[in-house]
């Protein structure tokens, strides 16, 4: 299966020159769905995941059912104001403006292995900013894995210390 | 398993009043997170669930592992300017403004089967905004599942006319 023949791509969204990977047809479709989920499975799984992390809002869409299918719990990164408890936060900085993440602060066990899903790897700052936080409260990141990777983008160069997988590449 | 030991109660969150029901410790927990996917899987199966709607953005958490786990496709209903292509949208009052919510215009096949996943049916404003979407769509809305169910305030009245389930009520 070409996992790529479920993915649009639309010009000039969100603004103009991006071109945009639009994943909700391989939503719509079960068997790329679950394909897609059973590799990024296959790849948490395989780097030893005792949690699974997923940046606000796609991030839910694979990271929730990866740590169903391997059976490990999992921990939304939020923008700020959305979890309720006390978190720990991390700022980075966009092409104009910044943007700020937040985890809870008793989401990481001292040395729990924690894999972070998300759809796509562009640069890499929500990654990077995501694995900070981890690290501050003493997990161990043993892996980041992707739906789709822009390889224009030298996310994998943010990442370097890190073990990256990416289910299709543009 | 009871699924409210997996819930924490916060007062005063997001605001003032609220008691807001925390369902990261029920994310966290893979036997408890399964055990509510598995429950939500079994009302769309019974209902006979073609496709699964998930509003943004805690209902991906929820949605995405019960498609997956019955083996339809899902689709996200998004706030303004998240989704790249053609859309639809609702707008819908609060206590205090109002919102939008938004799904593509070719998420729903006429006549198909559609059933909404929310963590949280408090006054029902935001399904039976999506309810109305997928209606003008010329699908069927057969369900609408939750984890959580606020029995005070009311929100089955707003869906009286359609098959509720939920997990847990406080």
């Amino acid at each position: 299966m070409n996992l790529k023949d479920y993915v649009a791509s639309i010009p000039d969204f969100p603004q103009e020159g991006i071109l945009f990977r639009d994943i909700t047809p391989l939503l719509d479709d079960p068997k790329a769905f679950k394909h897609a989920v059973t590799k990024l499975a296959a790849f948490a799984q395989e780097v030893g995941a005792q949690l699974i992390l997923g940046p606000e809002s796609r991030g839910f869409m694979f990271g929730c059912p990866v740590a169903i299918e391997i059976g490990v719990g999992f921990a939304p990164v939020r923008k700020p104001g959305k979890l309720p408890r006390e978190t720990i936060s991390e700022k980075y900085d966009l092409e104009y403006g910044s943007n700020e993440l937040q985890i809870h602060k008793d989401a990481i066990k001292p040395g729990q292995k924690v894999v972070i899903i998300d759809d796509l790897l562009a640069t890499g700052g929500t990654v990077a900013a995501t694995i900070k936080m981890v690290e501050r409260l003493g997990g161990e990141v043993v892996g980041c894995a992707f739906l789709i990777e822009l390889a224009d983008l030298n996310g994998r160069q943010a990442l370097k210390d890190y073990k990256v997988y990416s289910a299709l590449q543009y």
